[in-house]
């Protein structure tokens, strides 16, 4: 069963190896994903709940009654709780042979964490965040399966952006086309906050959109992922409405460039930052040196920023077989706008395969 | 200045008042909305961001040079930092003089809270949780300003429902037709994962859509809101695919008629969980006594559920002019299905005004 091997591998990644680990989701949008991970859920809310898990790869649910029929589906021990006070006595019972626990400590809020040491006075606590993002790194195959239908999915909407793409419209109308193609072609929902910006807005790599009105000659960055059973992708494209001066096309090749030089030099056994820095150096080297402002990428999973390894200037973790991680240059002129390009791809034994297909051509519509 | 007077109000809510009050976003989704409260901020992802707050009212925010463009609008002091030392060096350079400091325990991770408290030794530490979340449940404005934008966009959207139901219609196919239509009316998303259940699935407040095929007699459960500017609505209505039997009616009215008690009952200075008993009776006494399987209603801001105060069994707050609320009762019948009926409410001086205003009838399509 894959929850129990996905307990199996938090534990693994542990040292010392606790006796229970728990975790606990907070309000709103403080959910702890590593939830969805070992229970293999992919509907509810589940506010406040939250789990212990035990070395052998037992799994005990603690939820409201109001989830308690979707928290079923994990095909697990459940107890149900009405008050905050329930939860940790329940908490408290579970663990009372245990002497060491292991808590998520950067995804438990505080108080949380305040209070299962108060609940558990018996035991010591240990920060198990690592093992948690370590044992989620790398996927297992249901993971890239998931991963691979978003793809699939945020592929066939990149492909229909020149039909969406309207004079007069504003990038909110474009991102409304975007979603709704997202789910109409089997998304739970997009994976996160579509970027679909127009022009300067270009040069803003965390603009989302807003009513500004496509204009003749504008950069048009989409950035968006499909969501499929909790897993997320993400792909981003620039295109030209109109004809493509020849600055455009410079920095659009500059960036493809880039971003091939970085995934020619993904394989098992590269340090993350070398990638990076592979990628910068064509930025660096040619005439935009100084406009890549972030990192190369970010793993994918549950989390659209999935933690543990990130293509950046200072991550020295190697890359394995079966992480999942974004490649995606930018180069960002301020008033002229930007380019970004990104993909995402699963490490092979002896390389990498392209989850995303969609054409990297620099598209004038 | 809107920022000022609402760190000032957050000030105004602590006990005793620290001389700062420190905020700082996780990652991804672990992020405390109060940094949009005292901001204002409407474009941006903040990811490992913080904010220094000062009783006078100033604000310091700390943030990448990536969000540095978007964090101006905020018209504030900015530092820009690279790694997360230089976050925190900068954090203690700017409490130096501060002998008492305010943190958001509830709303920060155990790890960064250990963080600022071993950078910043010479302070000691209150938890400052309740009084954002007290300076929150009152809204200014503009907050109220944007929070009947977003309804009036989901009311637009309820009231098209009729037109998207098609035979032969997925779950997924309807939310995709919400969503889409939320963002052409200008959201600039979805509150939240838009609920569109048919069926038996109607009968599980927190499932959202899926596979499911609209089947003739089907109860259909739409749930969702708009997000404008960072703040949501939150509105749900019913309805039938077909005619609807007299179980399905009865089940309608007596959720009418427990929202209308309810609404009746709203008013400054009642005690939320009254409100919750008047609409907890009225189920009670009907034929579907113990259907009702959650709370009335919560908080509703930068957050769909706010926090604070909220419309159930335990909570024993007095309502407060200014407060915008969900009430939203519904009854659950395994496998015949639910009907549930959500409005959003601010309460006002002698009583409440309804900023959703979708008609409540059971409509058959």
């Amino acid at each position: 069963m894959v929850q129990k091997s996905r307990v199996q591998n938090i534990f693994s990644n542990c040292d010392p190896v606790p006796d229970a680990i728990i975790l606990k989701n907070a309000s709103d949008a403080y959910f702890d994903k590593t939830f969805l991970y070992v229970t293999n859920l992919t509907q509810g809310l589940f506010e406040g709940c939250g789990a212990v898990l035990f070395p052998d790869g037992e799994i005990h649910l603690l939820v409201t009654s109001l989830e308690y029929d979707l928290a079923r589906e994990a095909s697990t021990n459940i107890s149900t709780y009405e008050t905050t006070k329930e939860f940790f006595e329940r908490l408290q019972c579970l663990t009372s042979s245990c002497k060491t626990i292991g808590v998520p400590f950067q995804k438990m809020v505080y108080s949380d964490v305040l209070f299962v040491m108060k609940y558990i006075h018996h035991a010591s606590f240990q920060d198990v965040s690592e093992a948690c993002t370590s044992a989620r790194m790398k996927k297992d195959t249901e993971e890239v399966y998931r991963i691979q239908k978003a793809c699939t999915i945020s592929d066939r909407v990149m492909e229909k952006i020149p039909q969406f793409v309207q004079k007069g419209m504003t990038e909110s109308d474009l991102s409304a086309e975007i979603d709704y193609h997202l789910q109409k072609y089997g998304a739970q929902s997009n994976a996160f906050e579509t970027i679909s910006s127009f022009g300067k807005h270009t040069a803003l790599p965390h603009y989302s959109h807003g009513g500004s009105v496509l204009q003749q000659g504008d950069l048009i960055i989409c950035d968006f992922g499909a969501r499929v059973d909790q897993y997320n992708s993400d792909i981003t494209r620039t295109f030209v409405y109109g004809k493509a001066t020849d600055l455009q096309k410079r920095i659009h090749q500059t960036v493809l460039k880039a971003q091939n030089a970085g995934l020619q030099a993904i394989c098992p056994g590269v340090i993350a930052k070398q990638v990076h820095q592979k990628v910068s150096e064509v930025i660096s080297s040619s005439e935009f040196a100084n406009r890549f402002i972030h990192a190369t990428g970010h793993s994918l999973g549950l989390y659209v920023h999935d933690n543990g390894i990130g293509l950046n200037a200072h991550c020295t973790l190697p890359l394995e077989e079966g992480m999942v991680l974004t490649v995606e240059p930018g180069i960002y002129v301020p008033t002229v706008g930007g380019v970004r390009i990104e993909d995402d791809i699963l490490v092979t034994s002896n390389g990498y395969n392209c989850l995303t297909k969609s054409t990297k051509d620099l598209i004038e519509i």
